[in-house]
């Protein structure tokens, strides 16, 4: 079995750029007690990844030079001394971009994955996997919405935003997006049943923008991007609303000089609750979740939006695609496999 | 009976100073039916005021020119229409600056006090009153403190500040305070009880001086100051942190123009909880904490700082002081009166 791997080459200087990364031969491993080896199928890529590209340590150790990228994977058991697990099962986890990797009881995100019949293996990594996850535990844990709620969700069209679009709707809160073209604004408000969207390239007052798509004001911000959007959004919060911190994508290009936040008081004024999350803390509630998510897929209520780039040499094109803004959807790259 | 009025003559640019107010003649109120007339003793000096100075709205409408001053009093029954309260007792509400209020059910915090023998009844618009509930509600329900704790107080010998340092110590919590000066440095550490203490005026990385004052990073920061302080505070918070919104006095001076918010970012990385909160919306918590806070002072475990102005004349003058940060403690204008 041969073993690819994508590794980092270079720190990116803002956006990453394909030549950022690179794909080398690796051992392939083999697994010692308590380890299986996994044939990598999706890698999940995640805007999260961006911050352990500079070198610094965030939440996770940093990813060094010549070291393999880490990101979540929809992946088959090839070979299992784990107790629960045996080849051939599906599983997703934090494992790294290569064709094979090594999982045991330690690996973050561990899953082991049932899928149903007649559900593309793809959403597993993405509206059925941590980006559906991720928006329905950010709605309903954190943001604590109820029908009737005006919801606001950045960068909408995302893996992430456009999950959260739909369960708020079908939830029963009037949901505005904001996007970053016409394009995308037109998908989330004709396919994805958001009741408006914001342009945020084109409005120069942004604050004016949501103030006339939110007339009764916004009880709950779902924050994928930070930034002058989140200073924005906190202008135009309802007493006792919700931000729901989910991730600040704005500034993960440039780390080093974040865009400041000018609307703090509104915390006071306003009374309102702000709290950042990560899914890893709160799995005992990812199955209930997916219950909940697998029977809006299977009715036909959700729509898994998918941007899957085929072969593992192009994942850092992928990434640098993404992390510039120019894709719709959950971003998967296909590692070559016959095996799907 | 003469009715004396502090109103507002000038907004304020800046810190207010004593000729942005006037002291005028005014009619004296007679009650309607559910009405009472009161006889203002201690009027509680608030860092909220400065907001309603600007002639704009924030969470309350703002005061006008030539109107009085809207602020919290603790004042007697003179003559009474409401049911429930007779002439003669204690009350507590947000009043206005003047020898006689009207107060009605709608009378915003109205309670009746029931001041227990040998408490000094300035101690009720203070340390036993709104400030001290501020204090106790603050650090239990929205910071959820717990012993063990790190929990670092801002503006921490100010009237919320200095009660929530030793409300923070008597429940276990290491406590580090930040105050402006040498002097109440002095005073937090060897008379309430903390911990430690930081001298924002003579720190060049006040980073750096949290770090090292909290070793193990910090649980719970009680935020009175916002701005730079709270920028600080955000980048030393541990995993699960909780930031209480209590007040943002280093902008209410420059409204127009608030200190940047850098550090976000740590709202997601350490899935951090930031609430901000207002006294009145938690009105069902103050009998326990009166009872509590009672029991503390009576024991002595708790000192009440106090800084007493004389005569509802100099009302300006002693706000302008507080605003300025010149003043520890609680501070009060003690009402032309010889009643008490």
């Amino acid at each position: 079995m041969k073993n690819r791997q994508v590794v980092l080459k270079s720190h990116p200087n803002g956006i990453p750029q394909p030549t950022d990364f690179e794909l080398t031969d690796a051992e392939t491993p083999t697994p010692g007690p308590g380890q299986m080896v996994v044939r990598n199928l999706y890698f999940s890529l995640e805007a999260a990844i961006r911050g352990w590209l500079d070198g610094k340590a965030n939440y996770f150790e940093p990813i060094p030079l010549g070291g393999a990228i880490r990101g979540p994977s929809v992946a088959r058991v090839v070979e299992s001394n784990l107790d629960g697990y045996e080849a051939g099962e599906i599983i997703f986890g934090l494992h790294h971009w290569e064709d094979y990797s090594l999982s045991d009881a330690n690996t973050i995100l561990l899953s082991k994955l049932q899928p149903r019949e007649g559900i593309p293996l793809s959403y597993y990594s993405g509206g059925l996997g941590g980006s559906g996850q991720t928006a329905y535990v950010g709605l309903h844990e954190i943001g604590k919405i109820q029908s009737g709620d005006t919801v606001l969700i950045s960068a909408a069209a995302g893996a992430t935003g456009s999950m959260a679009c739909q369960i708020a709707r079908l939830r029963g809160c009037t949901v505005i997006g904001i996007v970053g073209s016409e394009d995308k604004a037109r998908l989330i408000t004709e396919e994805l049943g958001a009741h408006g969207a914001i342009n945020y390239k084109t409005e120069d007052d942004l604050v004016a923008a949501i103030q006339k798509a939110c007339p009764n004001g916004v009880d709950v911000y779902y924050d994928n991007v930070g930034g002058r959007t989140l200073d924005a959004a906190l202008a135009c919060m309802n007493t006792f609303g919700r931000v729901i911190g989910c991730g600040m994508i704005s500034d993960y290009n440039n780390q080093d000089n974040p865009t400041p936040i000018y609307n703090m008081w509104k915390l006071v004024e306003k009374e309102l609750t702000m709290r950042g999350f990560l899914l890893y803390t709160y799995m005992d509630q990812v199955p209930a979740a997916m219950d909940q998510l697998h029977d809006w897929v299977a009715a036909g209520d959700i729509r898994i939006l998918e941007n899957v780039t085929e072969g593992i040499a192009n994942a850092g094109y992928a990434y640098s695609e993404m992390m510039k803004g120019a894709t719709i959807g959950k971003n998967l790259v296909k590692v070559d496999t016959d095996e799907d």
